[in-house]
């Protein structure tokens, strides 16, 4: 997607071979940089302190963090350098489960009898692989996402607007992403959409990097509070509403980044389609219900203070929000009901929130 | 209530008749600082920058500036000024109903033909007897609403978890507030209670001023970003809601902060009881439903930006929070369908969100 007049993507080698770059997520949107990760050590960093973010752009940063550490390794212990690189590596975030496959995928392709030069050759090619195949399961779920909006637009003959919580964008992906991904295409196809993009405190993900890819690539959009989308959606504001997901089950429950419920909620209370952008890979089979996930409960710092541009300063700043004697809670992710999920978007189709539905998509 | 180890009302009259004084809440939760009103235009003033908000204290406010500007007119032209000086008034807040209220009743006392002294006097009465009528109306509130709290908990037998949005606090009264009458109540009773605080963006006055003042008076509680209660509310962590109004129709529809409407939807989907604390002069009985009620769009700054405490600097702070581009909308309020509201916590009485039973309540 586009930042000023550049096509980017959030990960890319350009002729130096020893270095992959970056975009360096924590300073967005208030300042742009490119990271360059030229070890498996920088590579290691970008995943833990969140230079890189996002199931999908993690689990390839960390395929591109083994390349690296197989091609600075020593030509006599190679082999165990990169197995040592892949524990490193899942050990930054141990409950992301694209790195672990990533990692795993590498190391399951390592033949320590073969040559140095064939290791190298092998893994960069896995990196580059899974790189362009998250890029095609994007483009996917925006090419079926796009007939969603399309053919709002065509009963309404006015540009859409989708309603969006958190980040699921294409800064979380490689290209496109997942709930706006269909939104890109629609652009793409001349379709006029506008975005309502819900802020998504505590971390504002909503507000600093869906308004930001939003407005870099040209996407008329618009910022709102958490609170305000049951409004816009009581006076006819809203047309759709496009979320990501970080696990689904087998019933169709979505977890999703806190607040999305109360989207789902007003979405139903006002006969709006609620649908769920998501790579089949984040169902998870083995669950059936939303109440059988754990919900991570994260740092009361998120909440009790909020983290901004000074303007004066002209630098990154932190605010206390409360006061500092009450006691805060801060569960991150909150669980969706199939029941009020429309659709989900996957890049195999759109299909139902129904076990029936989502079971016939692992058939084929 | 308790600020510290002192009791305090929002505005009150110490030993000098000349001086009235009031808690700036500008500066809350960060600083506390007691402003001193000498004058007419140090009340408009208090009015207009917000050192005091909430609908019953500006009315207080204004009577108060009112009897100041009786107390501070010329001999020869006292009657013009204090006219005038209700003009003043009116024009710092225009919609604000209870401070057209609050002039209208010292006016419509003014007897031009009297002496100046007893004008004084009538127009501190007055002040005095509005502050006590406000007191009145939401300890009757409180009454009216522990009743179901401690029914609550004759059932649970444990702490008593109520949810509450924006500030419908003493700080937005005179005493005890609307939505918090019935808390402190219940905690003057001994009847344990914990109250979730949603933070209440944009202005946080969850966070600032909920927070702040249940603190303060050690009432259990916890500060949540608004995108939290759905889920607090799915794991049964919720047993009851009660929120505050800004204005309520004939047939029961509420009208609050942004944001209210997510709240009510979550508990009706839930089993959890939604009240809404009241006094009965904000039911607006000249409009039956809440699709009536034009909701205003306040500046964008208030989303764009975010105020609060620089610890490191020991000083407020303003931060942008997300891109310099991005346009913003901030609808102020929205209105809570009377489907979703389980009943009305007024000073007459609880009663059902029903135009056949909200009409009841003017029968006496």
């Amino acid at each position: 997607m586009r930042i000023g007049d550049k096509h980017y993507r959030t990960i890319w080698m350009d002729d130096d071979p020893g270095v992959i770059r970056v975009i360096d997520q924590r300073k967005l949107p208030f300042e742009f940089e490119v990271l360059e990760l030229r070890s498996l050590d920088d590579a290691c960093f970008a995943i833990k302190d969140m230079v890189v973010r996002g199931a999908p752009l993690i689990g390839v940063t960390a395929a591109f963090g083994l390349y690296l550490a197989g091609l600075n390794s020593d030509p006599l212990s190679w082999c165990d350098e990169v197995k040592e690189a892949g524990e490193q590596l899942i050990a930054t975030r141990p409950t992301a489960v694209n790195l672990k496959y990533a990692v795993d995928l590498g190391l399951g392709n390592l033949n320590c009898a073969g040559s140095r030069e064939g290791m190298i050759d092998r893994l960069f090619h896995l990196a580059m692989q899974l790189a362009e195949k998250e890029v095609e399961r994007s483009r996917r779920i925006g090419e079926h996402g796009l007939a969603l909006i399309r053919e709002c637009y065509e009963k309404k003959k006015a540009a859409v607007n989708i309603l969006t919580h958190c980040n699921a964008g294409w800064l979380a992906c490689v290209d496109y992403g997942t709930a706006t991904a269909p939104i890109y295409r629609a652009h793409e196809e001349g379709i006029p959409v506008h975005v309502w993009v819900d802020e998504t405190r505590p971390r504002n993900q909503g507000a600093r990097l869906t308004a930001y890819e939003l407005g870099e690539h040209g996407v008329a959009h618009t910022v709102i509070v958490d609170n305000a989308g049951g409004h816009l959606m009581q006076n006819g504001q809203v047309d759709m509403v496009i979320v990501g997901s970080d696990r689904t089950t087998r019933a169709g429950d979505v977890a999703n980044k806190i607040g999305t419920y109360l989207k789902a909620l007003a979405a139903r209370d006002n006969g709006i389609p609620f649908y769920v952008a998501l790579p089949t890979s984040t169902i998870d089979r083995e669950l059936m219900h939303g109440s059988e996930i754990e919900i991570e409960n994260r740092e009361a710092g998120e909440v009790s203070h909020m983290q901004g541009w000074d303007e004066k300063e002209e630098e990154s700043s932190r605010i206390r929000v409360g006061p500092a004697g009450s006691g805060v809670a801060n569960p991150g992710f909150d669980v969706t009901p199939a029941r009020l999920v429309s659709g989900l978007i996957t890049e195999k189709g759109v299909c139902q929130a129904t076990e029936e539905e989502i079971m016939k998509l692992f058939e084929v």
